[in-house]
């Protein structure tokens, strides 16, 4: 969906009810002050930035769609002394999982005064009784220096559980917000939560964080994790660059996570500019035939002598014989390795071109995802969290966490469950990825380009 | 001035002329073919992201103020088989200075296949005969690798040239491009050359690339090695808190970069969430009195054992006997050392107050201007070299590369330079800041809050 | 053989003649002088620490078996201004290449003024005109910051090529000294040539620098590279302790170099002491049964609900159903990938056991081989290059640098290729190991043991 | 003292009495069933490596020195279901603490079943009343993940406390064993404790474990610490360089730790090869004169333009004006500042030879001592402190945990403490600084040299 064809109903969000307790934070409502101000629920972040769309828009529909945005409020829903906060983190570990967790508790607890915190185990897993995981108090000493750490302290896991379990876990132990810290599996499992907790009527507010270290969660332009995870990845395209000038025609080819988009494997290739090649989901190639990608590579080693590629894990699924369509307990399809597959077509065919190669292949993968988040991320995390507690705090629901514009925002998760963020080839990202690379814009045989 | 209160006089940018040459680049102009497209002149960024705002702007002025958006145009003025291209860097160094070199020279040489790169050696200095200073040819080859190395492979230096020689020797060189990679003197000094170029009806496009480290410059949200820069100040702060805990009543103290901003000081203190006060020239705070900063520290530490401070260098610069007014040899005023300063009336006051104290004070400095781009601002630096290219190549003039609501933008130098950034302490940034540390909104004692 | 057994003509070194010309370091021969001594042939490096042994050898064989000390000589061989150098690197990237590289270059030009380095490119096919390759020549400036780059500044190659086209070649180029660079094959080989060289009585000194990352080699306490692969192995430990224990029975395996020798596994394992199970060639274990590895992996999952373990790539050979004996084209034996059979067989017996298990496989190979050396490596590389230098310039041929109780020495490229160090099971390091990781001694089913 | 003039009385070390408890660490006696074995009191370290300088002491004594080997006893002193342990850490941080308080709890834990073990309280102050400290109780859970982190988890403090005041309190405690982790200044106060528990006849141990970042501890050849500490100066050698080639004859100047010894600068000089000129306590120099420190930076800058110098803090002492002889809480002499002076010295001198200079000066101190361990120093950090537990449970006392020839000794406290190490100008250590960095073997003007 085109963003100036949202509605104002796409974009409003729910709410437990009238926020009517004064916020304890002390901010201001005037400038000037030196004290920033509360966040009003009339101001907004404009989805669109040219002026000529924008103006035409008005002209057509009167209306600008706009996020929400986020931010601490002058009144809050929650009587802090009552608040009880389940805390989960669910998936694949994501750096700066634990920069959210300790953000949310310190935020909670010194600026909102909550004192009980759950941190629940092991995802979802942690509401359901037979796995009989005992949450974790989390307090600021419990959390001291969990965010100089990777992983998730709370720990994770995968794949969905009962709604209805977990809902009647959260009534027992009267739970007042729920943060679920996850991706597109967990975001949808936290969707259905605050539909569950709607029909029941219960007084508790549901709210997301996004995590996706692929960074494909719609309307919201980047997710935490993102930073860390090329700036990792940085590290094993050097080493592909090493290994690859290091021996006569070597080849350095690295796999980065990516499932349905390419942003990891196009940052990390801008990263450390000495990749020539990077090949992501959103874009089809040919391996054969004239333009395809070993006609490509084959040129280059020729001319160069050595060659480094980029592939997102997601890129080149039309490649294999056959779809062998599985999914994993989280219910992603499961996808076919494209790594080992180009490692060994690439090596079959300058064997077959009687050209010698040295190939090397990395996989960086778990190397990326378990580290710490760097600093960008962790004020990232900090942000997000922030204003996660300030949205659930005023009794906001069924909402995550978003960003647009460089501002913070409040989505609703059908909206962000609506669809999938890709990185389209005609943006200003890949343009860049292409002057970098120099690689051809297709290398598809059929149709026009190159 | 309020971004709303911009004219359309005020953000439009100089050119020499009709572009009239196809651009070599091989876009496109349509949609849905997987190629990028030119940007059109008529593409522009808007200021203001409040739809609110947005709408009664329109409705008052009929406009809506916008920078006008960077990128490749599908012509271009200069024809690149005859263009002869200067780089120069001044002032401190600054990670990224060396990224933006190799990408300028990159894209250049690959994408519009210009030949002919001059280094200037040394800042301005590189065109003043005196100096006999001879340029560097810049070619990918002698380019290779520089964006690993820290500082500027090609040299800087302090301190204003003549602005007649410096042309003059443009002149000379028969130079077709300056790219002009600086701070606040240097765009000031570009403008200035941009004036005399225009002056003597020159064909010389001048395009800045804007380079602070402290994040200073008006209309611009984010200069490069900012995010480097915070990401190594965290060595210091964990430095700062390890000290801090080792020892009783242990006290860390850090200063960072910032003469007219907390930008630096403010996000290293989010990066790494230790720290209990951050200090900065946006808002002065008294050192005594019941609402003063000592009053406060001493709080912190007889409740807590250890403290962490993070000051910025322009910080508290009125609480020096007298200011001595001095100024260096870019013409920058010369600051007081607060560091020294503060390290030394804390250790006072303790003394006097009979509390035991372990001060360890950090001055990072160099340690951080020195060191290569971090991942984030690789990507950042190449961003800017590319599209400052596309702007010289297309005879845009006195102009400097921006970014605004994380689009790249074409910015009048005089703009630019016509004030000085700074964080609000009524910003969300500084916001984040008081939730993390905990600190009060102000220290001073008269009045509600300065 | 035991260090004692060894006789004096074991350890004897070859030199091309006596040495006649005075050396241009102008070191002393006093001490008080504040001035470092020149080396003089008769000291030496004794084999054996114990006291108490050593008074047994002496009283037994009236002699005590010692390495001929490297370092500078009074008296070289070689006339500088006529010395013509080769410097070659072979096999598998490792860090400190460029380190040796360099410091032989550095060394070379500024104390012994010899102006003529070949770097032959791309391991011994540098020597051989088939492949085409132009030397690269060697001066301070050209390898200016490569010790700052990981993998090898001249390129590498794999595999042996023909010593009497290698020995031609030198004699067409009028080389004094050939310096290689490499691990097993690469000093075999160099051992042929110095026989060769010695056949034809030609006046050429062949000096090894011995690489392995494995640190494998006989006769040398250790290797360059090994310190910096089990600093960067602890990154892939980390991972591993964090994904271990952010699922329910998280098991991390991780896959480290060490194709005959436990170095890097039993190092790294105790540079990061999180690991729970070592496994080396050196100590063959089972996987089955009551002693077996699974049963104390098993026993510790249950206990503690994760675990890490670290297999060295040439551990448990002996467990593939037949050992398929290929070799590659430097005639290693090629070993079976037990990281990834331990990865199935391990997930096989919890599926059988009905345990539920999160395994993560990491093998960060190329990412540990490709970096630059540490610190300590770069000091390292440093002085082998500097003592090979000195030993080629008195005309020591036949010969690789060697340490030996933290002293350089001069070993005989025979002795030094009469076997391959090894872990030995009963050596204090691997006593460490035991103990930092809590594993039974042998986990095998047969004999005694736990 | 020359290492052969020692006597076997001053090698030899005290005990509580006969160890009679069999180990339960489960080692072997034989060679040969893949299982470490116990160490015997009789196995020794010799402390001269020289074969004929050995045969000549044992021909002339009929005695070769010989250190006592450190390692696990076959029968223990202390019974572990009674074993109290108190560890202490003082003076400044240093990377390892961490790791060693680590080691000696999970040793103590797991290998002998130890299970009270106090951490005290910010160093001897722990043990005093009147600084109402608690101890920590240390147990695996408690000390999880602290050798990730730098500085000291039990807290440090400088200066003496009353050693009565100290015994007093181990008696009330009932400690077993004391582990001190600390200088010269602890040493001195453990073998002060450990004569008072002499004298009181008491059953406590008193075992050292020599902690010094700038490694002038007598017959230990490396103290931990040392290694991660010039692999960080590495960065500020790095920040110099890149400065000093940045400007017009730019100096980077660095200081870094080594108030008597210059090991930390040296290696940091070789470790990252950048550096012209290392300053060191134990060479004296002259600034001014033909030979002085200047004439040879002038000829530098003239001849290259650019230059490193480090320093090290005790270098140069002789050449204020007069020695303000002061000293610090810890007793310690109070050096003047040579990276201020040598800073100011250089700028003046160049002024007055009318010679631009770019000056930059850079004090990492605490961004080195604050940081965690690296993997080199993590495992030396585990077998000192296992060594240490060995010889603590089998009674020894008056001790410290060293290092010779690559092996782990027991060093009477007392000849530890007879005197200083330094770094002789002579040693090949420093041999290799000055191939290294091309620096004239003294700048002296005084003689031949010094």
């Amino acid at each position: 969906m085109e963003n100036l064809e949202l509605t104002s109903h796409d974009l409003e969000i729910d709410s437990l009810g009238p926020p009517k307790i004064p916020s304890p934070l002390g901010l201001s409502q005037v400038f000037g002050d030196n004290i920033a101000n509360y966040i009003e629920d009339a101001e907004s972040v404009v989805l669109e930035l040219d002026a000529k769309k924008i103006e035409a828009a008005i002209k057509k529909n009167g209306y600008l769609p706009a996020f929400i945005k986020a931010g601490p409020r002058n009144t809050i829903f929650f009587d802090p002394s009552k608040t009880r906060v389940a805390i989960v983190t669910c998936g694949g570990l994501c750096p700066g999982l634990n920069n959210v967790i300790r953000s949310l508790v310190m935020e909670l607890y010194y600026r909102y005064q909550v004192r009980t915190i759950f941190g629940m185990r092991h995802g979802y897993r942690g509401f359901v009784s037979k796995y009989a995981l005992e949450p974790v108090m989390l307090t600021p000493e419990a959390v001291k220096g969990i965010h100089e750490m990777g992983g998730s302290f709370i720990g994770s896991s995968r794949g969905p559980q009962d709604i209805g379990e977990i809902v009647d876990c959260m009534e027992r132990m009267n739970i007042s917000i729920l943060f679920t810290i996850g991706g597109d599996g967990t975001l949808h499992g936290a969707e259905e939560i605050y539909r569950e907790v709607e029909k029941r009527k219960l007084p508790i507010a549901v709210v997301g964080i996004p995590k996706t270290i692929d960074n494909d969660i719609s309307y919201i332009e980047k997710t935490f994790g993102l930073e860390t995870a090329f700036s990792v990845a940085v590290e094993a395209i050097r080493t592909a660059h090493t290994e690859a000038v290091g021996y006569p025609n070597g080849v350095g080819l690295v796999k980065l996570m990516g499932r349905h988009s390419g942003f990891i494997a196009a940052n990390a290739a801008l990263a450390l500019n000495e990749v020539n090649f990077v090949l992501i989901p959103e874009l089809p190639f040919d391996l054969e035939g004239p333009n395809g990608f070993f006609a490509a590579l084959k040129k280059r080693l020729l001319h160069r002598g050595h060659a480094v590629i980029v592939v997102a894990e997601g890129a080149g699924q039309d490649l294999f014989p056959e779809a062998m369509q599985k999914r994993d307990e989280s219910g992603n399809m499961m996808l076919q390795d494209i790594g080992i597959f180009l490692r060994d077509q690439i090596s079959a065919f300058f064997k077959k071109e009687n050209i010698e190669l040295s190939m090397k292949y990395i996989d960086p993968s778990y190397l990326i995802r378990s580290v710490p988040a760097n600093a960008h991320d962790a004020i990232y995390c900090m942000q997000l969290a922030q204003n996660a507690v300030h949205a659930g705090m005023s009794g906001y629901t069924g909402i995550v966490v978003g960003r647009w514009n460089g501002e913070f925002t409040l989505v609703p998760l059908k909206l962000a469950n609506s669809s999938r963020k890709s990185l389209s080839p005609e943006d200003e990202l890949w343009l860049t990825v292409v002057e970098a690379t120099g690689q051809p814009f297709t290398m598809k045989n059929d149709g026009a380009q190159e």
